[in-house]
């Protein structure tokens, strides 16, 4: 039995974690004394994968539905999700001996020897300090406007709450519109923009900046997902403060300059994973909505706790593509060439992800009466683990209902899986003589 | 000014002739003579641009709207986008010395010397032949249904013109409902859908089977392309036939076993580029739609003169994603392994047809106040050259019909300028060190 577990590789490993707790999430989430009213064993399965996904689609309404035991379920299968994931990204790149992506002296390296179960341990211990302290500290910033509008015991656990599910980029919050009650407070936007950006852009990230200090120095994955991120968020925002300028459903309903400008610059954040939301996504645009599918897709950074194809695969298909059209026989950033199995990667990654949200938008239109693009969204949303929802994921059937627990599922689990998967290639004795095909 | 012409490449050579054409087509059916009722510039454009790439999406009734010199003009521009990429298709890989894709004997090497302009003309013009051979034996068939029913002048002229459509994968028709009155009709049924199987299927195909005769010795290309296209229809048409049974404004409203058959068959192969329709497509489930945006997407044979990304294409990708999954190290089909640059080739063509697809379904949700499915729909027909609609082409804004004129011709030119530009790699002096980067 024993043996059985160590000869699992590191995602299988992971894949059998998950299963694991997401059961007994749900065992915990229809105990009694879990929920103010009877919830189905569909809901809680749904609530406990979406927890532990750090997705953050929910089938009802969190703060109501959930007791105080429930919701603290809930909370710990987001920080065992976020952490797992985060501890996992390191744990696998070090097993192959990759050195988390750069080769210079990094935390890693300094404190531990890669392969030994004790350098394991002291990396995810410190990765465990670095969370903590940070969601330690927002929660006090957080407290700031919560505690003086619910009093001390209720404003603290708000901010606990909050704190959690947005450094982990799980998106759930306890009130019933998410964040809309606070489209224009500038703490509210800073805080939780800051700790869904910071938990999104990779523990490795992070590392490097704290060892390195000068951009110039970081490794070239730091800096294409800073770069990449700033940019992208900026475009985004401009995006939609363009476009929902005059919707009066969302900006245009806003009398204030800086409650468009803040809803804006919140709403192009939170889609690449972390899922809040402090406008009503059901009366977006539905051009923007398609920009947000994009975005969605797109996701966070390797190895932190967000979702999708990540933030790097869409700048190597990007950077790919237009090499491509240049007829250039390298593909380069910043002076650096990309290795033929990173860009093969990355598009093999994408192709897969949508064979998979094809074939659940395909059946979600069998299963539900929803128009295309609710469905769409729906299912892109549990992919990227983002958590939006055009308000549809109530009234989705049992069938409905698991489509999107499995996508959130392979939506988590999947690129790092098969990240692993490329990694290892088994070695082929016969190798067949190549011939040419016609293709485009 | 010759030596301008003569200095261009096969693409851009490509990418005049179509702008060239589509100008004069667009004159053409701007003259009085050539409509009924006054037509606007940009809804002959539109026509000429549908022409000329095959597509069939129309903006006016054909058959009521353009006299018969208007209908002429519109012949004209399909056989000659028709013939004209076949022929280029040809053209280009033999400019490249790839001799078509296959090594051994071929019509090509047997007839001429590939690089010279003789030759060139030898191969075009045993195309054509071949070309006016199948388009009149199948325009006698199609009058056994049409000279009954509409006399010798009449029935002649349709067999003529749904002859020359059908071949070229135009799928454009005379009658207001397309082919919806002959959705039980066997003879055309069988005549229009091999009409344009067999335009789909490629012309090398074709010839790799005349001279080889038997399956074992055809080229790997051809056999992909024969046994795809087997399977790819009939699971299209068990997917058809499932979903629309009990659809009572499609397969439901038949009462004959055979009339469903047929039109599951006839509604199966048509949207891999083909374009007629036997029954009202606005109409089939939202499920089965989304089931034909992926037929459409993926469209028919490489140098045929269908459009999409193509079967081989996507075929290439489904076996790089398996063996991805696998963890193998070649790609292999029939003891055949694939290409390193044909597997990016495939990926990179794919992306970009999803981001072009993405920028027209983003432009058009804020010009058109059509449901976004209708208008992905309708954008993924346009980059597909299908011509198949979900009943909105008539009402799109001006705006709205040149974004799908300009998709159109990307669909129709991109995949062989990106085939071409592809097989010349500029030479780079400066190779750069490669550097990883975390994806996925
Ligand atoms: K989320
Ligand atoms: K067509």
């Amino acid at each position: 039995m024993n043996n059985a577990i160590v000869r699992l590789n590191p995602s299988q490993l992971l894949l059998l974690v998950f299963l694991f707790f997401i059961i007994l999430g749900t065992i915990f989430l229809k105990l009694p004394f879990a929920t103010t009213t009877q919830v189905t064993w569909t809901d809680a399965l749904f609530t406990a994968t979406s927890s532990m996904t750090v997705t953050g689609l929910a089938v009802v309404d969190t703060g109501t539905v959930y007791t105080l035991f429930g919701q603290l379920v809930i909370l710990a299968l987001i920080q065992i999700g976020g952490l797992g994931i985060m501890s996992f990204a390191v744990l696998i790149f070090m097993l192959l001996g990759k050195r988390i992506g750069f080769r210079e002296r990094l935390l890693v390296q300094q404190s531990l020897n890669h392969t030994s179960i004790g350098g394991i341990i002291k990396l995810v211990k410190s990765l465990f300090i670095y969370s903590f302290t940070i969601e330690l500290i927002a929660m006090c910033f957080l407290a700031i406007t919560w505690v003086p509008e619910f009093g001390w015991g209720r404003g603290m656990y708000l901010s606990f709450f909050h704190s959690i599910s947005a450094f982990n980029n799980a998106g759930l919050s306890l009130f019933p519109d998410n964040l809309m009650g606070y489209v224009g407070d500038p703490i509210i936007n800073i805080v939780i923009s800051s700790l869904f950006i910071i938990g999104g852009i990779g523990f490795t990230v992070l590392a490097d900046i704290w060892y390195k200090r000068k951009f110039k120095k970081l490794s070239l994955h730091s800096k294409l997902m800073i770069v990449g991120t700033v940019v992208i968020n900026a475009f985004a925002m401009l995006v939609i403060f363009v476009m929902e300028f005059h919707n009066p459903h969302t900006l245009g309903a806003m009398s204030e300059m800086s409650d468009k400008l803040w809803a804006a610059y919140f709403q192009a954040t939170s889609p690449r994973t972390a899922g809040f939301n402090t406008i009503d996504i059901g009366n977006m645009h539905e051009a923007t909505i398609t920009f947000m599918l994009l975005l969605m897709f797109v996701g966070a950074g390797s190895g932190s706790t967000g979702g999708g194809i990540k933030l790097t695969t869409f700048l190597v298909i990007v950077l790919s593509v237009i090499s491509f059209l240049k007829q250039k026989q390298q593909i380069t950033i910043a002076n650096r060439a990309i290795k033929e199995t990173i860009i093969f990667r990355s598009l093999a990654i994408s192709m897969i992800s949508f064979l998979f949200i094809f074939l659940a938008v395909f059946i979600l239109n069998i299963t539900e009466p929803e128009p295309f693009l609710k469905l769409l969204f729906e299912t892109v949303s549990a992919f990227g683990t983002v958590g939006l929802s055009m308000g549809i994921t109530a009234d989705l059937s049992n069938i409905g209902k698991i489509i999107i627990v499995f996508i959130m599922f392979l939506g988590k689990i999947g690129p790092l899986t098969f990240a692993f998967s490329l990694a290892k290639p088994r070695q082929e004795k016969i190798r067949y003589p190549s011939e040419d095909i016609m293709t485009g």
